[in-house]
């Protein structure tokens, strides 16, 4: 097992005291229970089939996760990077197997965490747990933001409100996978973007 | 304030323990904290530019949540009936006005809690905030199932699967607002439903 170092921990810290204020057997043992992993860009956390057993926290780096739909295109539903908490909930919840599978776009580090070992911890430290509901609460937040978005934006300007929440992590993505996150047609972003870059010379 | 009877600490009690086990002295304090509201058709929960420091058990009846858009059309953006448990997450955690408003769509009866009246039950019985950190997973849940569909059905499947998803209290919903809620205009969705018709007959 790949233990966390200096600045893995100085990271999670840093997060954590975002949501909760942990005392430092807490947080010791919160870092005793994670594991650090490595990943090469196309690199996969899980794949679809599996049970989602793990929280990931991403330390640097970047992921998406998709699903294959009925015509075999790939779709993203998210991405994650710095200081994000990913995982498939559903399967986590249900350990049924996930439709979805999480891959690294560029090289990255994470910090995984079982759900025995989360749950060990929430019975032993409260303020763990605290810090879970508060994720999922955010999480959902984010969620109901971007239905909000695909109800009720004009499609261009939904490109524009992905990129300001984005802060600017979309350079960062292939613009296909940009354009299947918010469910265009490649074609259509591009068109899009061309549209931008005209209005601004 | 009106206090709840054995009717309604039953529905609740029934609730809870399909997630987790709550001592008789953690579930009585829940029920003191809880109010009871009686809504009438039409009535709203609140309304948007408060903020929402409550979360909402429904005993019966049917709720919506809906925003206006830039267009001033209103947006639904969830349905909530009997056993499931609503609130704008949003506003709830960062306490800034709601952009949704809870309106009832039948005669209701919900439950309230507070913010502040929760902290309190979290910090006397972690397993309650255990129950509010899985109802937080499982609402997330279901919007990222919403977002899948909403990315990858064809539309007429959509509606299918939203009948199939909410087992029948679609019957109970004024169809413009199930059309809103799918992002339909009301005429694509009455004609998907005359096509089904034709076929059932």
């Amino acid at each position: 097992m790949n233990t966390m170092q200096t600045a893995e921990r100085q990271a999670l810290k840093a997060y954590v005291s975002r949501f909760v204020k942990l005392t430092d057997t807490a947080f010791n043992d919160f870092c005793e229970r994670c594991e650090l992993h490595k990943l090469e860009k196309k690199q996969f956390l899980f794949e679809a089939g599996q049970v989602c057993r793990q929280q990931y926290f991403v330390l640097n780096g970047l992921f998406r996760s998709f699903y294959v739909d009925e015509k075999g295109n790939e779709q993203v539903l998210h991405f994650a990077i710095e200081n994000w908490w990913t995982t498939d909930y559903e399967s986590w919840v249900s350990e049924r197997p996930s439709t979805l599978s999480l891959q690294a776009l560029e090289p990255s580090q994470v910090l995984s965490i079982s759900k025995s070992q989360l749950e060990t911890l929430y019975d032993q430290h409260p303020m763990i747990e605290r810090l879970f509901r508060l994720i999922a609460e955010k999480t959902y937040i984010a969620a109901q933001n971007r239905l909000k978005y695909m109800l009720s934006m004009k499609r261009e300007d939904i490109h524009e409100e992905f990129v300001e929440v984005t802060s600017g992590f979309t350079e960062r993505v292939p613009q296909y996978m940009v354009a299947s996150y918010l469910g265009f047609t490649p074609e259509f972003l591009s068109m899009i973007r061309a549209k931008k870059r005209k209005k601004k010379t």
